[in-house]
């Protein structure tokens, strides 16, 4: 969830319609979006940057993993994949946690009532947008959280992936940190294999290694 | 620059070769980019996130912008715009400021061998990538670079809006602090103007209010 920092006395930004290009209502929602989302960047994840010098905030994770679908779109299962679809899906993918915050992925109390706290943030943050933009957002959520086209699937691996090598790199950092083991990683990383076989085999090796270098419980 | 954090010892990620499947040299360059890449979060710019608590990094505001292309892609001057284009172009723009740094865009010192620095950034952080995806990046870079492509137009108009909007919704925070003026503003948001008119008619009215409320000098 968010750190709080110090910080100077704000107000929020408030979109004042008097300069709006035609006064537009829709223009006007677009603004207020595109500021609202800001708050994305305050959204820490449990995974360091490979240096291990702070949490990595899920803003700057989605560039990451949107950036990774430019290098490894090869090794995704379908060999046509739409990729402006998967880069959109991951750009998107963790707008929801502006209001449900993230939730560690090992983290059996939190994960259960993380589906309905989402999807409140869903209706909340979605509906700032004009409404056939809200709905293509929502779209895209969708999409990515029900795993179910060949997009979606590269997608949901990518994002497995990266705070993989990030633990993986940083020699379990947050593995050890939180006394994970094997067992649970493997049954996390499963979507690497919907979405890439070759990317799950590299997984695969890396968390053997990993039990044997002591990063990780056996 | 990178502000320097307290952080632990820690060495340099190495990607070993007895786990890469098929042992591919081309994967592992792939995967040492991705954790090469990393680094772009530690980039700090001058812009501040709305609420004022921090900087904003060069990899979280990547992510924005290309987000933003999703809401504001309808305001592009070319009515055919390749979004997936506009979308690798903007994810891999600041990618040289691994090495070169954000120089500032009132910095006029810093500017002098601003692009010097940046191309040698270019050539060391593509090349880490196989040869045929470090040309592809080396040439999305150039795209951006030379604003001559519609869909660069439009990109570099979002990478100018964005950091616009932190500055008129803190109330000229940034501006203020470095005493900075109407006609620099204008300056440099003329690309804004390339990429859409619409969009330059808003900033426009906002850098006159901007001035009137003194948010930034005359």
């Amino acid at each position: 969830m968010n750190k709080k920092l110090p910080r100077e006395k704000t107000d929020e930004a408030v979109v004042d319609e008097r300069f709006l290009p035609q006064r537009s209502q829709r223009f006007k929602s677009q603004i207020e979006f595109i500021l609202e989302v800001d708050k994305l960047k305050k959204i820490l994840r449990r995974t360091t940057l490979l240096d291990r010098s702070r949490q990595e905030n899920s803003a700057e994770h989605s560039w990451h993993i949107a950036l990774i679908v430019l290098v490894l779109a090869e090794y995704a299962e379908e060999d046509n994949l739409d990729l402006l679809q998967v880069i959109k899906l991951l750009l998107a993918h963790d707008l929801v946690e502006i209001d449900a915050g993230d939730t560690y992925c090992y983290d059996e109390i939190g994960g259960q009532d993380q589906k309905a706290r989402e999807i409140k943030a869903a209706d909340r943050i979605f509906s700032i947008l004009p409404s056939d933009q809200a709905v293509s957002f929502r779209s895209l959520w969708d999409e990515y959280e029900t795993r179910e086209t060949p997009e979606s699937q590269f997608a949901n691996a990518l994002d497995r992936l990266q705070p993989f090598l990030h633990n993986y790199f940083t020699r379990g950092h947050t593995w050890q940190k939180h006394g994970i083991c094997k067992k649970q990683v493997l049954a996390r990383m499963q979507p690497v294999d919907e979405g890439s076989h070759l990317l799950w085999d590299y997984v695969s090796s890396l968390i053997d290694d990993a039990v044997k270098k002591g990063y990780l419980k056996k």
